[in-house]
């Protein structure tokens, strides 16, 4: 008599939790630091020291019951007011503490984003490659998952059959910029032609269509490239935010939904989420990191390390013959595998101690990632090894 | 088309939340310290300060990435491996890691037990008087809540009425003891009585029926109470446990869900639990909060607070002519009102700024809840008070 629904879950196995549980197995064997875990996309990095001071000043000064009291359901109404404050000088879109509500990470923020703007049996549309808990994320809300399959040649969006898939019944599409796991910033013009489609696909069908727009990986864009902040371009847009990559603490589960005040039901859509949170069990984020990131939110740890690595690895890459679209941000590459079947090929890999991902949980096969949120010496120490893999896997390429 | 059945959620006024807002309003005119504000179950105790060095400790002390670092999605190992060792040391039952599930309070933990063990439609039984948010939360897993009329007498369960609630869709039987609103601890006759009818029961039906039992007030035991562990008395319990009032750290989210290891299927329900995180959104604790946690197990704030303002309250309602069950535990206490109506009741209290909650809303009209959770000396300076209400507004008692 437990739910059969979760027990069917149960038995679907993850991909990426097996290769590193692998990686673990195989690094108490070799050492770890000989394992060249490419797997797991953890930040690499420290909390920023001024994170880690506010805390701890937190703690020290600030009175305990204030401290740790109960956060009103919406979130702190201080740290909203940052966060919008934080938004408006950054993007220039006019945010209010209204429009906030914090979350306990990313997940939290897409799960209520979802829940708030669709009813059971809409359908939500997102593009491949695409984080692959997206499917249990979405299904959970009682909203339907519809994948647009991957435009490989430039990992932008895929618009023909985007159009196709569209329907009365799509009620969100769910965009991720910058991508896991490609690496791809969507450009402005794909930011536009996004737009321009569900305008007119609204106005055709007669209901909003609203953008849940899922941007942890804003921080990390690299030199030279441009960073369209979605919101700016469709007002119907939620933005999921989490500060696990940018102040690298994913363990404290602290994020944000901040809906456009220009989109249709702002406030009402946040007080929505509230309400959400009493029938999730998923109550406020901790007190304590609340205030804490509040106060430190136009910092980021030291992420520059990612597009070094980035750097090593894109160059060994093209270098040994991988076609590889050069990521614009994040901490992964997404290259195509030297045979068809890529979940053959990374296990190949795995002879290397090269722990590679196949794309086919990411909704594209053929393809695989590889998370650089290793040391840099690392990275060093694996080109040989890469190349030595490619050499005697595939000497005839 | 944003969803429908979260605006409806929107209408519904809470009557806690509009108590505490006139609260605050009115504290604005005269000065909080001269309203006599019953209404809210917030800790009035500080956090111990050993959970404050704690944290700080870590925060000094701890690798950065492992602190801060992505906890496992059934909680932190270490952690649960403490929790289930302190467990057993305190109730002689052998729980082990495995079966424990952390949460982010005690509003997670029931989320994440009642998703576990019922599938969409099974009846979910509770008994008045019963915290509000159940509605939500228990609706919210597509379960559906049945409430058993109080036992007014006692506030121990009414027997009759819940048998013949019990049927065969019933999948979960939800108590709460120590109870809010009524204080009342179950008795060691109670819950072995509980435990027979749901043994027969089962087996009546044929299927499991799993005891979800929330104890955050476990702590809060008065001098010469006996508060018997639930689980202790039926194998199919699932532990429902928060650190908010214990430690006095509400805003910080943090317990658990520690299921029987003599449960059927004991290890898998919390492998489910982590499914469910999945499409909840509802990740883990902040992991910060749950290592200081996990050094603290056997402490508590200092509680002592709560029973002296109950033993002040108690004496003065039942002088002033209160029918009242006296509280074993918590910090409430849940007199009938002296008129049948007592919304109209708590309206006239208001008037001498006293602020009081109908007993509607927990499931059982006529009775009033005071969270006596507020300094020992405006306990005092509400004695005078509440009697010049009674004496002025029911003169003919």
């Amino acid at each position: 008599m437990i739910a059969s629904h979760y027990v069917t879950m149960l038995q679907g196995k993850s991909v990426i939790r097996e290769l590193s549980e692998f990686a673990t197995a195989r690094g108490k064997e070799i050492g770890y630091e000989n394992v060249f875990d490419f797997s797991l996309g953890n930040p690499s990095v420290a909390v920023p020291e001024e994170v880690t001071r506010t805390m701890i000043r937190l703690l020290q000064e600030k009175d305990p019951m204030e401290l740790h009291g109960y956060s009103p359901s919406l979130g702190i109404g201080s740290v909203r007011e940052a966060v919008a404050e934080s938004l408006r000088e950054r993007f220039g879109i006019p945010y209010q503490a209204e429009d906030i509500f914090m979350t306990s990470g990313a997940a939290g923020a897409i799960a209520h984003a979802v829940r708030a703007v669709t009813e059971p049996g809409d359908e939500v549309i997102t593009f491949a490659p695409c984080f692959s808990e997206y499917i249990p994320y979405i299904n959970g809300t009682g909203a339907k998952l519809k994948m647009v399959p991957a435009d490989t040649e430039t990992f932008q969006i895929h618009f023909d059959a985007f159009e196709e898939m569209l329907s009365e019944k799509t009620a969100a599409v769910l965009i991720n910029t910058p991508n896991n796991p490609s690496g791809i910033v969507y450009s402005r013009e794909t930011l536009q032609r996004l737009a321009e489609i569900l305008l007119r696909k609204a106005e055709e069908y007669g209901h909003e269509i609203y953008l849940i727009s899922d941007e942890p990986y804003r921080e990390i864009v690299f030199a030279g490239v441009e960073a369209p902040v979605v919101s700016a371009f469709y007002d119907n847009t939620l933005m999921c935010y989490s500060f696990s990559k940018s102040l690298s603490l994913p363990g404290e589960r602290i994020g944000y939904v901040a809906v456009n005040p220009a989109c249709e039901d702002a406030a009402r859509i946040v007080q929505m989420c509230g309400q959400i949170s009493r029938e999730t069990g998923h109550n406020c984020p901790a007190s304590l990191i609340q205030l804490a990131v509040a106060e430190n939110l136009n910092l980021t740890a030291d992420l520059s390390v990612y597009e070094r690595n980035k750097n090593l690895l894109y160059r060994e890459l093209t270098e040994s013959g991988f076609t590889c679209v050069e990521p614009g941000g994040t901490f992964y590459l997404f290259p195509r595998a030297l045979e068809e079947d890529a979940v053959i090929f990374c296990a190949k890999a795995r002879k290397y101690d090269l722990i590679l991902v196949p794309g086919d949980g990411f909704g594209c096969p053929g393809y695989f990632r590889m998370a650089c949120c290793v040391e840099t010496e690392k990275v060093q120490r694996s080109l040989p090894v890469l190349r030595r893999f490619v050499e005697q896997e595939y000497p005839h390429r």
